[in-house]
């Protein structure tokens, strides 16, 4: 056990692990609590509910997510090799969940977005805005292609969403084949999806 | 409560019903039984565990969806047209499932896969194999695509692939929003990661 002072934030690395792995609905305190390696009793001195953690969880692994694809997408270079740099930070990840643990996976908020929609859950608002924002980055990004003299996207919000969806498609693949390499054409495929060309190779200097 | 011969369709049907709320790992054997309105004991008679009933149901609703997909994709009728079937197919079950119900039910395949992946599963390896199946089934309808003058889709499985992951992405989206209206631009997205022309509206007639 460490220090107190770090038991809250144990108890977020430990919940974010097992929501990996299991189902939500599956996981209780005492669980997550063993798995940190704090008493129950302090669990609830960080954390009144299961919900309060897991919307913790939720907006801590967004922060982390949202400062990547914003360095990623905001980046001063051409829009395919930023989508690029996307592709690879996200199929990265998941071969590094491969690698720690033996299973990728997956998308966080997917995994629990499929649990919590039929319920009227804070975490289903959460996880409505997160894809939101999500959408926003990439649209964001899209809007500046015609910077770089490239034919402007006619429906920049209609792609982006098409981009976020084949990206939460293919996590899905990627966590049920557990296979990062389902990753593979994600950028080929946003590029067709942008109507841009994909002439048959990825950036240069970017792989 | 029906006839003793029916019950084991009625717990399929229960079951279906329930997964498509909430987490198959938090719905047990009892309220599918109370759902399906048979007792406890008739459910083991049928089904002697929730793991071969869950592969009863998802196999049911394959062989269901596996119908209607070939009966839709193997049609007569140009590729953009069949696969414009296919996308108000997916969108009406949806809808159908919201009216009914006041939840858009998302995938069974898609739910279920995010929670069993990180599991050694029999029916990890089932949704496996149907995935592939219904890239399989795309696959094949997209390779018909030059039987009617159209260009040839260069890499007709991976186009294939990255169509299934976008409808799977989308319905995602439907359910966290309960908006069948998510699934919209399923078509368009659909054109342009085949590489053929949008033309900026849907087939005519089949609206």
């Amino acid at each position: 056990m460490g220090r107190k002072s770090d038991a809250g934030e144990r108890i977020l690395d430990a919940a974010a692990k097992l929501f990996a792995q299991r189902s939500y609905a599956s996981i209780g305190v005492a669980e997550i609590s063993a798995e940190a390696g704090v008493p129950k009793g302090s669990f609830y001195y960080f954390y009144p509910s299961k919900q309060i953690l897991a919307l913790a969880v939720v907006n801590r692994h967004w922060e982390r997510q949202r400062a990547e694809w914003l360095r990623i997408l905001t980046a001063p270079d051409p829009l395919p090799d930023r989508l690029h740099a996307l592709f690879v930070s996200t199929r990265d990840v998941q071969l590094q969940a491969l690698n720690g643990t033996g299973a990728v996976a997956g998308c966080l908020f997917g995994n629990l977005a499929l649990e919590v929609s039929a319920q009227d859950d804070p975490v289903r608002a959460r996880l409505q805005q997160i894809f939101d924002e999500q959408i926003d980055i990439v649209e964001a990004a899209i809007r500046t292609v015609d910077d770089g003299g490239e034919a402007p996207v006619t429906a920049p919000r209609e792609a982006a969403k098409a981009i976020v969806a084949q990206i939460e498609g293919m996590v899905l693949f990627a966590k049920l084949f557990n296979d990062p390499g389902q990753l593979d054409q994600l950028w080929q495929n946003s590029m067709r999806l942008l109507g841009l060309p994909v002439r048959g190779a990825v950036p240069a200097g970017s792989e």
